[in-house]
């Protein structure tokens, strides 16, 4: 294979499936050109006139009408992580009906996906192109869908790619907790209720043929709705599209670990300390237990000081939507849900808003929410002496985890911080050089860990808040220094077993290519 | 001129401003096609690395970062109506400014833009594709856009000319009741409130270059939004973008003519007697006297006989948000709206959906709203014994009306009913031939006037409420009998005096050209 080297001194492909490859070459560097794919122009007629209902009486009916052929790309959202029934359903239906070659196009598959190795073993799906969080991503370390080579991509990333052309979408199904017999489709309401469709409404918009599965259709019209009838080709109602207990939480809860709690006060305090807490401030946090601490004691402290905040984006939960309705925050911009207080916060709150991906986090639009967010709280699996950081894979090689919308909210906000224990299970998360680089480390200004906080020197944001805060009783340290702390806890790590060959790509959110993922060496 | 005629034996055009035109063939014969517009791809940077921020101190600022250029398509919206400001404003710095040769393409043009007639004439402005309600359209009318031939649309079909391609807009200006500085931009808050922002939605994606103007930027973010900042280059604050008494009625007004309000209740009576009157049904009305009698009769109607509707689709005036209100239809969809009762309940009510034009009414979509509604009541300025409906033009040809949504709704719906008073100052509204077909006779159920109502045989509605209402107490008439029944009253009419010159072209909301448009002799 033949191999170039990015601005980040990776070495990637020339070209991968097909394609050549565009070379990552700085975050800000791409800037657009070129025209968006141009989906094809349908045709609107009433039923007395086509003597059609979009309405199919099965899966296998849906797709027999949205003309699937061998070789297409299709795609799916993953709001109902792992409680989706939805992915595997339609693909057993695809290979029981005999298609080959298939490319999976998903925001993202989760743990209940598994099944979809055997499918892919048996050349049904050919290549994934999405994060594959847990056993499918375990499956493509180990070499499992050579030669082809799947793609990963941020969520913003994603539109990003669907936007412009570069991932085209043949079927988008499209599971909806509530639907209408015409596609209007909400993901608040209904048994299976996930909160926002926010990441498929880009695909709604460029699929050549929509199809929305649901398990609670409703009499038309379906109102609100966060996906439109104008977008949808077919409608197929089943009797379960996922497993309630595991699409959301019933509630979300604070980690209880002291160490992640230190993470989590020093984070707010560096806030606090560096003069970024003023009225109207903005920020984003996850739904893992150091996010949701994040999340209470900043608002702890915005009540305090009387500050309230324009906005929070999310990964919401029920945290934020406390917040809300203290009147801390003006208004949440939602991307997804964690837990039942969201969702019905997101149905009842007009301050609560439903964010389609695109205007979340899309570099090639005119002007996505992540760039006019202060402050991001963000998570890794390893970072670097050159703030590099990796949310993909393990420090054992295996590519366990998607992007999210990770690297998106990293150049976005004026103040990035990744908060991460120092260490797990004795293995350090600060190296050399990342196995992976998911975010590059021109936008990572701080790394907090409850050994110590490193600012990034070659960020304007770091050198302020390293001038700021050096002289505090925050133990504020220069990275090498870090990574020395905590090697002298945890021993020296091992690399991992990696042979040269080339088994998943990382893509920026501008498209070109800002890491290669090695096969593990079991 | 070269000229061939449609399947309406109507006269049209080979080509016009240097494009070959389409004859309409018949309502539902276009099946689509091909692909979209593709817009160009832009870029989204935090301002930490563009230096840049989308506010602009004045409208000029923002037309010279528009990169406006001679010979460009520029849009604006109508909610405003005859209280905007805005076309004004910016088409007078525009002028101001040197440019020449631009085509505007407003969804509607009003008397407040009559202005604009001096800069058609100072070669400012070329050509004019859009409704011109008024003094532009008489100035048209005798010529005054030659060689050049403005283009009528309707609502859905503005919708498909720039989805499709057809109508490429290089600079939108998107009058913003209120707005923040990135663009996100609504209109039921603000001094200058309209309700919707639906007819710029379409611009808003498809142009090359968006422009938001404001007299209420809000702190960012601005929720609820119907324009996202996505969609958005530049914002302007500007002191008054129109007038707030002319934008919008403090109330709505029922017809007191007992000839307008006879109409209604024959209507009303058609709909109960005929079996339509069924839980769940939906309806369609304007903002017309006998529009609003028909809401307010048919609502008393399904109070009485306790039959809820699921949706009506508007022009909502506060006689259809009573309804809401009272419980008798499920939900309102929201075009635009004509009194401060309306805006209010959009604001604040989830029920009532604000609508883009392309889910209203656009045929080249996935499935659009007018498709799914049973009843929609029109008017007319002229209808003929084929059932062809002219709103365009009056009997002594000159061009004063746009097409609204009218020959969508005649199209979608299931019964479409033309409501109209037989004669206006003794001038008969049944002709041997309508002056302008802007809406087809097969598309056309019934003609209610206070004289009579004539079915239509040509279509299947038309003969079933034939045989259901011929014995009943209604005065069901053919319309040939109509119309002479009318005459016996005003006489036979005067033939217009028109050029066989070509001055505008009325074009089908599938792209074809269903008529064209006379030079007046006056």
């Amino acid at each position: 294979m033949e191999t170039i080297t990015n601005s980040l001194q990776r070495i990637i492909p020339r070209e991968a499936n097909g394609k050549i490859l565009k070379p990552y070459q700085g975050a800000f560097n791409n800037l657009g050109g070129g025209n968006r794919a141009a989906p094809p122009i349908p045709v609107s007629r009433p039923a007395r006139i086509s003597k059609q209902t979009k309405l199919c009486k099965d899966i296998r009916e849906a797709i027999e009408k949205s003309g699937l052929a061998n070789g297409d790309t299709i795609s799916f959202h993953h709001h109902l992580r792992n409680g989706d029934a939805v992915v595997n359903l339609v693909m057993n239906e695809i290979a029981a009906m005999g298609f080959k070659d298939l490319i999976l196009a998903p925001s993202a598959l989760f743990p209940v996906h598994q099944p979809l190795i055997e499918l892919i073993e048996q050349g049904v799906i050919r290549r994934i192109e999405g994060s594959m969080n847990g056993p499918i991503g375990k499956f493509v370390s180990l070499g499992g869908m050579l030669p082809d080579i799947p793609i990963l991509r941020s969520h913003g990333g994603r539109a990003r790619a669907i936007e412009d052309g570069d991932l085209h979408i043949d079927v988008a199904f499209i599971a909806a907790p509530t639907a209408d017999d015409y596609g209007n489709a909400y993901g608040s309401l209904g048994k299976s209720a996930c909160g926002p469709l926010a990441y498929s409404h880009i695909d709604s918009i460029y699929a050549d043929q929509v199809v929305v599965i649901t398990d609670n259709l409703v009499a038309y019209p379906c109102i609100p709705h966060s996906i439109p009838a104008t977008h949808v080709d077919w409608v197929v109602n089943i009797d379960q599209i996922g497993d309630a207990d595991k699409i959301v939480s019933g509630t979300t809860r604070i980690t209880k670990s002291p160490t992640r709690l230190l993470i989590a006060k020093y984070a707010v305090e560096i806030i606090e300390k560096s003069g970024l807490l003023k009225p109207g401030f903005s920020f984003q946090t996850g739904a893992g237990g150091i996010s949701l601490a994040v999340t209470k004691y900043l608002g702890e402290l915005m009540a305090e000081k009387n500050i309230t905040a324009s906005f929070i984006t999310g990964g919401i939960t029920k945290y934020a939507v406390d917040l809300l309705h203290q009147g801390l925050v003006g208004s949440l911009f939602d991307v997804q849900v964690f837990d039942t207080a969201s969702i019905q916060s997101l149905h009842e709150d007009p301050a609560h808003w439903e964010t389609p991906v695109t205007y979340y986090a899309n570099y090639h639009s005119k002007g996505c929410l992540v760039d006019r967010q202060d402050i991001g709280f963000l998570g890794a699996t390893e970072v670097d002496i050159d703030f590099n950081v990796n949310v993909n894979t393990h420090s054992d090689g295996y590519l366990l985890h998607g992007i999210g919308g990770h690297l998106d909210v990293a150049a976005g906000v004026n103040l990035s911080m990744i908060l991460i224990p120092s260490y797990r299970k004795r293995i350090p998360v600060i190296r050399d050089s990342v196995t992976t680089v998911t975010a590059p480390g021109e936008t990572i200004d701080a790394i907090v860990t409850e050994q110590g906080i490193s600012f990034n020197p070659s960020t304007e944001m770091g050198r302020i808040l390293n001038e700021n805060l050096k002289n505090s009783n925050l133990p504020v340290m220069s990275i090498s220094e870090l990574k020395r702390k905590v090697e002298n806890i945890t021993g020296i790590p091992q690399a991992p077993q990696l042979s040269d060959e080339i088994i998943a790509l990382i893509e920026y959110r501008d498209g070109t290519i800002i890491d290669a993922v090695r096969k593990v060496i079991p």
